[in-house]
């Protein structure tokens, strides 16, 4: 029934009964019990921020401290060393549909994309124009902003639809053979609208561009196919549908057949050919280890380990068709429910035009993001402006997780509880 | 005896019972149970590279992980959001010798070395040298190349003493009005050799040029006091000294008057003002975190607070006093059995120019580490060319590891047994 053939057009109901079964029908079931729930009472819509903790990670991590660290000490690092190239390696097949040695584990998103947005300026002298998105997330902007100033370049900005995306005519618009690189997001932060990377790489390609994806709402979500998409670079973390833990770190891909011609800005000795030789001569190595910088932090590298156990069972495929269900029955009880107390869907309608969260707007979505934590136990988040973010991760979140969150939004805004909240926004979630 | 007013002429007569009398009256000996020590037989002389497990660090990691991960979820980040502006407050008080507000928690060494000496870089456009260190760490140099390259810079080369470290005659050779800036290490990755850090930096001043520390085997080691000598910047690690765990989140020190002058290449959601505003231009935040960049790793940087309740219980300057007694019988005990036996010292001779770890040269340096890793449990590192280097890190290293370390080195290189293992370089350590 949601095997990734289902038919998209799903009736549903509306009773819990409906959400009972599907939970019941669920083959990624299974995989709710491999992480922790600690209150069983809450309900976590916000897996697309911070996924849950895998049950069997505390373990991992402990025998790392324990034995890799305190009894390995220093010569652990023989083996610690290939981590990041075999954790790049695991996404790149499982994720994020890339080759061998086309993905590495490396800093945050942003100095990833600072690196690599570097590099592909440096392929194309000539060109004078960097493009960015005017809705994407704040860092990925700010990057480019730095850049564009540090090279004198100029920074040109497609306005996406904040509730619907990328629009492809206004893309092309700002297309011409002074852009050397364009940065987009494959899912946008806010709203979830999912970009036609394909269609978007050949535009840019059309012009002489190369294209930076941030997949940081991507991975884990949907499938990337960056070999399939004709993906030249892209960079995301690993902290949300990989359930990576906090600051988990960030992963970069470049395509093999760009690799020899990228020189990233920061020559770490982790990009170095010979690292232990340390000789005079920076000697960029010739593997996908050249983006790297400096030393890794191994401790939260570890972690993912066993988060990318559960995302390489569950299969991508499964994951993005029982996530595209969670946001139509979260879509479907939208309408039925919250639209009559002022809410409207802030994300593309079309199932697949979304990533696997999305978002409602309403005029006091603040105050009712706070109730809702504080009196009610669902954890989503709030986006400026005005928005409610729902990010129901396939991975652990059950059909009746998101009917009893909805059902409980209904009846605290019905009652106004959220009026009793402040209207300042002095916390971060 | 040694509570750092001890003269620094200590006579040893080379008996085991003498280091024992040093055990017996360390006023440090209650740290080492706070560190643990899964294999009591191996003496552990690598504490420069990666420090030992505080034994206090596998719970509070844990509860950080099932509590603040688990639990908590993403709510965690409303207090985990301060932990590297705290821990850099601790550092800036009880390790670097700064004010509050000058240290932050960011990144790994080299990329706060890029973004630091990027930015002096730029507060000097008319200056059009850089001047490293032939010597430095190789992170530092790699990163100090990629700069000039990337910005058409003079690299000039101030050649230190391999053995000896940086001489204050041949850096003011290379000193003139054209250096933006100098990056040099306060203790030398290699041979230990403490730089005067006050009179460098005078000197640099006096032709205009700022000066950027690499604190990496100074943290924890030597009472740095950043203020006091007049520092501009400093990068370090907190891996070594600071017992942090692998790969654990570098620091980074901007002088507090240079803060808002300074603006740091890669502009990160982190360095912005009103963070969660999400808005349109970067504006970096007037304080110490204009200088983050991206989500910091939680569990790399959880791994510093219990280590830094040892350093500051401790106290830097019972650290350094006991730090360099250990490296004067080691060097005593090394001139007297192991220099007949083919070894030199490859470190400054008088202890209060070395930092706590020092360098015995030998043509089979490579052998005789690996030998006594593998039969002898002594670990120590190797450090190109041909040198043996032991850092006995004062927070857990007892006298008799160094006299039983020495005596089973000179008992292994006098039967000839490291001649068994092999030539070949394969491990990193």
């Amino acid at each position: 029934m949601i095997d990734g053939r289902t038919p998209l057009a799903v009736r549903f109901d509306g009773t819990r009964e409906e959400a009972e079964q599907y939970d019941r029908a669920d083959p990624l079931g299974f995989l709710r019990e491999r992480f922790a729930h600690p209150d069983p009472d809450l309900i976590y819509l916000d897996g697309n921020s911070l996924g849950r903790l895998p049950v069997d990670t505390p373990d991992f991590l402990a025998d790392v401290v324990r034995n890799g660290w305190g009894r390995g000490l220093i010569r652990s690092w023989n083996d610690w060393i290939d981590w990041g190239r075999r954790i790049g390696d695991r996404l790149a097949e499982h994720v994020l549909g890339a080759g061998p040695g086309e993905v590495a584990l490396s800093d945050s998103t942003t100095v990833n994309l600072y690196k690599l947005a570097w590099a592909a300026l440096d392929l194309a002298p000539d060109r004078r124009t960097l493009v960015v998105d005017a809705d994407d997330f704040p860092t990925d902007r700010y990057v480019a902003q730095g850049l564009a100033r540090q090279r004198g370049l100029a920074l040109r900005t497609v306005h996406s639809d904040i509730d619907r995306g990328i629009d492809l005519d206004r893309l092309r618009a700002v297309l011409d053979d002074d852009v050397a690189l364009v940065v987009l997001s494959h899912v946008a932060y806010r709203s979830g609208a999912l970009a036609d990377m394909a269609a978007i790489n050949r535009m840019a390609h059309e012009v002489g561009a190369l294209v930076l994806w941030d997949l940081s709402h991507a991975a884990g979500a949907v499938p990337v196919r960056l070999t399939e998409d004709g993906a030249d670079l892209a960079v995301g973390c690993t902290y949300k549908y990989l359930n990576g833990g906090p600051g988990s770190p960030a992963f970069l891909y470049v395509r093999r057949s760009l690799q020899p011609r990228l020189r990233q800005p920061i020559q770490g000795w982790f990009g170095q050919r010979d690292q232990f030789a340390m000789g005079a001569e920076f000697d960029p190595i010739g593997t996908i280890d050249r983006f790297l910088a400096g030393t890794p932090p191994m401790l939260s590298t570890a972690a993912l380990v066993p988060a990318l156990d559960l995302v390489e069972e569950a299969g991508i495929d499964r994951l993005r068709a029982k996530g595209r269900l969670l946001g139509e029955l979260t879509a479907d009880l939208a309408a039925r429910w919250l639209e009559p107390l002022g809410f409207r869907l802030a994300s593309p309608e079309e199932p697949d035009r979304r990533g696997s969260h999305l978002t409602l707007w309403h005029p006091d979505a603040w105050r009712i993001c706070r109730a809702l934590a504080e009196e009610a136990g669902v954890v989503c988040d709030y986006r400026e402006p005005d928005r409610l973010r729902i990010g129901p991760s396939p991975a652990y979140t059950r059909f009746t997780d998101v009917w009893d969150a909805l059902d409980r939004t209904r009846t605290l805004v019905a009652d106004g509880r959220h009026t009793r909240c402040s209207r300042e926004k002095a916390r971060i979630t």
